[in-house]
């Protein structure tokens, strides 16, 4: 109380306030039981948190920390270190999650190039990184030298040829399987939770859900190595996704060194949504798209505070991922173009077609993902997850090879076409004719008649395509790590090309085909997770093209309003509706006609709700309705007669608080009186010692009236985060409306199964 | 009804609950006075609006479109209409918004131009444009063409001699004392709202206050053309935050073309986040810098739609703006930096030392801004606006002609001390010493001696840095249309200079300067506004930059830190508290330990509560409750002895709703009992005839306990955007809460005087 009072200055000292905020605040400091039991303040696994209780757990935290740093100097130091420790833990989650991301690039690189050869100087050397050593390259022909062989040309020392070929096609489908078998057999032995994207259930638990593990050590070690492999052996898979997860996980593990972050659910959540950030910044270079990303995208929370300390985080992920420079550019972008040529208005109307097939595809996407998810789930197919890995590796193994377009990792595929035809490419889809007849200069490549290779480019890269969308919608959601991203940036749309080169006139240098690429890409992220803001922030951090957000931000803006005009849901939000988590989105807009008098406990002819008087039960009582019910709290009221609402009682600290009544407190025996009441009455000397609860009371519980409209509960419970809201009539305790009831209501008037919502 | 039976399918229906609906939402929809009267629904001038009662006024809007839309085809195009509105509006926003800061550009151009002289040719060609038609021009002589003449030439014919250059300093004065002059006339006769920067004030419009004219077409108007005079006049003054106002009253204008927006002052803000972030968009070229801006600086509520659609707009106002090309280069980037050096991780400790710099300048300016403002406010300084104007505008334009840095347009100046010298380059900062002997290739600059011009510039630049400092701090907050964002820039720190010159050994490309000069920037606009994400966004698109995210981000953090270490507050937050607006900031964190009891009204020992009862107030006792207090509503309970709460009535809807039926329906006399309730009872023949007015009635006020603690309190407000609460314990109505309660509960607890919180 000093500190109160010494907070008010003497000009504006107001008497009556001082002292009802003592009498008050003595009422809630000096309680009856005045040891804290252990487990108070914690939360059953599955179930919501109460973002308000939380936050003001961590104002207390905060209260006591600062009314203790004026009593000595290591005190004082004390509640500095505890102020700075959020900024601690960003740099440490951006340390660690930008040195996994650095060693998963490189282990990944090596991996994707063993199943074709080995380095015979080092074996642990990538395709590039042994090219580059050996000094005999010359520009021409980086790719190939002579420390690195084929598996046919160390084996059975043949390079050219049938059975070479066949030999490495083999080899090349035997390490896949290897490589997705390890990867499926750690994650169901180690961490179930390491498979999926993940993002999904961060989204669920930074919404405030409970999942014990889901974010342990044991996840993120397991998730990072099944990362590489799964990449590595070569499905439609993406390491984005996964690597939010794994910066989640960094993000918990530094969190629980601190006990403002690992005892406080609420404030754990805002360091999680900064890993999240933190995760996409590594996972595309691209630090300000992974702010935007987990402010759009993932979290639920977002205070502003959160939005700096997540822009750091993201800085310094991002910076220690280029001190390790997997890529070998010193830059922070992933695929760096080079070009910089305008684009022209009329350019707008195939972004915008673009966009419009983005959309397209990413509801085809979704529906077709999720029907193989359901029936993965529902009928006897989940129950072979090994198999099933098994199957689709090698499927994806056996039609990928041939085409040298699916055999190499994805990123080296789409930094391939983003990137222009310049006059030394040697790519194959870089193979104009060169016609020294010609008086242009030689980098006008527009100009120049498409050699052979482009047209031979165009049909694999269709090929390609085809493939990529099919296997990707059997991929998503097997029991692996697995992300979308790069994937869906891949269903690029290369037809325009074609179009377009009859529709230039020669000599004006009118389309870039890498911009094309960039924009489909964009497109069909755009359709698939219906991000916009943080996917065009995304897309030009990656390539540096900042000329170019117009065209991405058309392309994004369309292919997201095609999508929605065929179903609201993104993948993200409809794994998570698959799952049944309890999770309230914040873009869903409840527009019904219902009030919560429709929506509350109990309806129309059900049993009374369970309530606890304040004076008048025994512990017996209590532990009998407790016993009876299985309802996560219980309002307490004056009496069952006047059904005055006084506070709320959580049924988790009824139990932990009666059973240490009982352990320790003499004299508390079934017929004691439970008392939720501030001063409890004298008692006549024989009767049983008093249970005093009023410690474990909510004195402000949340409440609406019954017609208060649902479109405003819902809001409530969104914004404030709530677990549960009492609904009363003039002052008269009617009901109780739970987030479960919230979810299941609006399942219902979305006409779906209610039943679906499964977690409190 | 049949809409809501309709969404049920026949697999969830539950009778209940279409019974319970049908009872409550008829009991909603045919109500007692069925036709509403004219100005329900407003607000008042300077008043606070209630968000949630807003926003469920949107939903019954829209599902009243809905429902029609299924009547007709009509209905159903029109409901389309009404669904795209929202995408309009945001298209002629960024149309108007980057048009009229394309006119400004021009008009600022050929104005500050015409305080040296004419272009012969052609009068409304500014310099550029007068010597770019003009052929003769060579490369070296860019600025010199015989069309475009001095006043001295034209008038005397002297281009040389100190007759001449006192000639041109006088009329150079002159011209800038007309323009301050206009400005000032034409701000105090037509829209005294068009002063200042408008930030503060936008921010408290955006957060749910009302002030009626601020965003007119009048100071639309009056903003954009004194706005040019004010920039034209010399003054150190920005065009920014300005440009936020004009978009703003833009946003304002088409909002109140549909109904949609303008019968809704909640839907209203969201257009206006949007146009805000239009406004930075066409200021920096910056359109996701603008969208971030408006996110963390100025607006409110900003759910994730507004982000969509304010980025929508910031792109269509940033790409109006390119096609008008004020500047020349085709971009959207102002200042666009041609250099891609890497800087070294050494450099980011002066980094660091430039954002405390910041943060310190910050703090100086702010405390000093304020200081005078203040001074301003309360002696008699504050009555001779013009004449402020006018001695500020002299005293500027005399030291601002001599200094070549001071007397060229402010953004000119930047563009200038961005770049990096190359081989080209005229300017007197790039004037190295070219040693013919030397074997190095010319364009390594670094290497050469500094000559004398570098010496003379550094010189220039530090007067120009501490004068501009000085006239900064006096001019913002003056009757004119005023902006900070470019002279903080401005603040740039040239001395690093000189010490890394001989820090680095010769050879080593290692230091650019203008890369500390953007560094720079950021940290003093950092220690000014406060911004971090939003910021280091701006200056990397306005710039180009993407290489240096790192530097800029580390001196805007460290800026915000050590600025924040003397004072929470920034710029605009400072002037908003200055003028006593009721804003309650998202970024403010209560930790205070007091409760709603402590807070509400009545207090201890005032006199009780005014309520309404539900069936027992005559019409005359209403109307004397009404002329007695000045509360803006009153809560209804059942009876004065029970005190439970029924609901809100607001006192603007009371006293409508009696003045109209005292008009219109008969019977309705003094004596007349109000009643609240559903179902007044059958009344003897002879006593006069009831007012029925559940129809005003809020049957869903929102209520706390009185042992809720005030941070859960002041979340409640930030985040559902009430207007009022009112406090029970135990079922009775105990006092309430408004936000000016809690604005000066906080005032109070910070130590400042609540009565500065003004408004209601």
């Amino acid at each position: 109380m000093n500190l109160l009072k010494n907070l008010f200055s003497p000009l504006y000292i107001d008497p009556n306030m001082v002292n009802a905020g003592e009498m008050n605040g003595s009422g809630n400091l000096m309680d009856f039981l005045d040891e804290p039991f252990p487990d108070v303040g914690t939360y059953e696994d599955f179930h919501t948190i109460d973002w308000l209780r939380e936050k003001s757990r961590d104002t207390d935290r905060h209260r006591k920390i600062t009314s203790k740093s004026k009593e000595s100097i290591w005190e004082f130091i004390k509640s500095l270190l505890d102020a700075w420790s959020g900024w601690v833990v960003m740099l440490l989650i951006g340390l660690l999650a930008g040195t996994l991301a650095g060693v998963i690039d490189l282990a990944v690189d090596w991996m994707t190039d063993l199943k074709e050869g080995v380095c015979l100087s080092a074996f642990w050397y990538s395709h590039e990184q042994c090219c580059w050593t050996s000094n005999e390259t010359t520009f021409d022909d980086r790719d190939k030298c002579p420390q690195w062989q084929k598996w046919s040309e160390l084996l059975v020392n043949q390079s050219e040829g049938a059975s070479a070929y066949i030999l490495n096609y083999f080899l090349y489908i035997l390490w896949a399987l290897c490589f997705a078998f390890l990867a499926v057999s750690l994650v169901r032995v180690f961490a179930p939770y390491a498979c999926g994207s993940g993002i999904p259930e961060i989204k669920t638990i930074l919404s405030g859900f409970i999942i014990r593990g889901y974010l342990g050590k044991w996840t993120l070690l397991i998730k990072t190595v099944t990362l590489v492999l799964v990449v590595s052996s070569g499905l439609s898979l993406g390491k984005e996704g996964p690597l939010v997860h794994v910066a989640c996980c960094c993000g918990n593990f530094f969190s629980s060194l601190f006990s403002k972050y690992s005892k406080n659910e609420g404030k754990r959540r805002e360091v999680l949504s900064a890993a999240a950030a933190a995760g996409v910044s590594v996972a595309f270079g691209a630090p300000i798209g992974g702010v935007l990303f987990s402010l759009e995208e993932v979290s639920y929370y977002f205070p502003l505070k959160t939005l700096w300390r997540s822009f750091f985080a993201a800085l310094v992920a991002a910076f220690t991922l280029r001190s390790i420079n997997p890529f070998g550019n010193s830059r922070l972008v992933l695929f760096y173009v080079e070009y910089h040529t305008p684009w022209y208005m009329a350019e707008l109307f195939p972004f915008i077609l673009l966009g419009v097939f983005g959309g397209l595809w990413g509801t085809l996407f979704i529906r077709c993902n999720i029907a193989w998810c359901r029936r993965r789930k529902t009928t006897r197919l989940g129950k072979y997850p090994v198999l099933e890995v098994i199957v689709i590796t090698a499927i994806t193994a056996i039609i990928a090879y041939p085409n040298p377009y699916t055999r190499r990792s994805t990123s080296e595929l789409i930094s391939e076409l983003f990137n222009d035809c310049g006059a030394l490419e040697s790519s194959q889809l870089c193979d104009y004719i060169n016609d020294p007849n010609m008086t242009r200069p030689v980098d006008d490549i527009p100009d120049r008649p498409a050699g052979p290779g482009v047209y031979t480019a165009m049909w694999q890269l269709a090929l390609a395509l085809v493939f990529k969308i099919v296997i990707t919608i059997f991929t998503f959601g097997m029991k692996i790590p697995s992300g979308l991203f790069i994937p869906s940036m891949l269903a690029y749309h290369h037809h325009d090309w074609i179009i377009f080169r009859n529709w230039c006139r020669p000599g004006a240098d009118c389309v870039t085909p890498g911009l094309y690429a960039m924009v489909g890409a964009a497109a069909c992220l755009g359709g698939v997770t219906r991000m916009t803001v943080s996917l065009v922030v995304i897309m030009f951090e990656l390539t540096g093209g900042l000329e170019y957000i117009v065209p991405l931000m058309a392309a994004a803006v369309t292919s997201k309003w095609v999508a929605d005009a065929f179903g609201k849901e993104g993948i993200y939000e409809a794994h998570i509706h698959l799952n049944g988590y309890p999770f309230l989105d914040v873009k869903d807009e409840f527009t019904h006609r219902t009030l919560a008098t429709d929506v509350m406990r109990p309806r129309r002819g059900e049993a009374p709700l369970s309530v606890l008087t304040q004076d008048s039960m025994t512990v017996e009582d209590v532990e009998t309705l407790i016993k009876e019910t299985d309802y996560n709290g219980f309002p307490v009221v004056v009496s069952k007669d006047s059904e005055r609402l006084i506070g709320f009682a959580q049924r988790r600290e009824l139990i932990l608080a009666i059973k240490n009544a009982r352990q320790r407190q003499d004299g508390v025996v079934s017929n004691s009186i439970v008392y939720f009441t501030e001063d409890p009455p004298e008692l006549p000397p024989n009767s049983p010692h008093p249970l005093k609860l009023r410690r474990i009371l909510n004195l402000s519980p949340f409440t609406v009236t019954d017609h208060t409209p649902m479109e405003t509960v819902v809001d409530i419970f969104r914004k404030l985060g709530l677990r549960q809201c009492l609904v009363t009539r003039s002052g008269r305790l009617l009901g109780i409306i739970t987030k479960k009831d919230v979810l299941r209501h609006m399942a219902q008037m979305a006409n779906q199964d209610p039943e679906s919502i499964m977690f409190n």
